[in-house]
């Protein structure tokens, strides 16, 4: 199993980070603008792309602290993987620990992914800081994947 | 062992995404304004940042293939690790596999390397195709550690 790391730091109230990543107001301001579903613990949120898109199953929340989903559906490579945003505090910086975990093989499209996921976390760090993200279709393109 | 992983494309032929990964001139205008050494294999580059440096002995370069670096002096958790750069050709871009491999364990300041490393890999891409890249010392800033 290997996973995706990042890390970035917000400065902004832990508050105002957790909401971007449980309502789809949030998340469809920095990540896809096609977003619905429930952010809150058993619901499922669906995430929708040009390519493609993936289904989000809340695992779990904790305001300010913790939001933990795992891919239902989408590509093979994310099915069953999870996806963690754990919150805290330093330094004035909301600091968020993103992990996304459990590939099987570090494939190709998993170097591609961990590139999309910088872009995404400086997108979610820009709209928290400033009131505007680059979500989908407007985000950043890294290569031919896009 | 854990990697960090990229992915990028390049729209400019690969001999370009080369020299910017070989030659001072060209490292210097995307990862850090301070760069000195020597690129060819044997030889050792010096980077250094406002928080410390890192020096990488080159272990292996083929002319649009391949750039593999050693970390041989730098934070303990960098040293010993390698730095590699694949080169190779599809849709019209030069893709830039990259992996910094065999770090003992996934620490904090793993996750922050490797957003930084999105960002600088975004900044070779920006260099290569525009002109102009975003070295330290006016890089991306991601968060409290820069």
């Amino acid at each position: 199993m290997v996973d995706i790391l990042h890390r970035i730091g917000v400065t902004s109230p832990p508050e105002d980070v957790y909401a971007a990543l449980t309502t789809v107001d949030g998340l469809a301001s920095w990540w896809t603008e096609e977003t619905e579903g429930d952010g809150d613990v058993g619901g499922v949120l669906r995430f929708r792309f040009e390519a493609g898109g993936f289904d989000m199953k809340v695992l779990d929340v904790r305001p300010g602290e913790l939001v933990l989903w795992e891919v239902i559906d989408g590509p093979d490579e994310w099915i069953g993987t999870r996806v963690r945003f754990e919150l805290s505090r330093e330094d004035g910086f909301t600091i968020v620990l993103f992990r996304h975990e459990g590939w099987k093989e570090p494939v190709e499209f998993m170097h591609h992914c961990s590139t999309k996921w910088a872009t995404f976390l400086m997108s979610l760090k820009n709209l928290v800081e400033t009131g505007k993200g680059a979500p989908a279709p407007n985000d950043v393109k890294i290569d031919n994947w896009n």
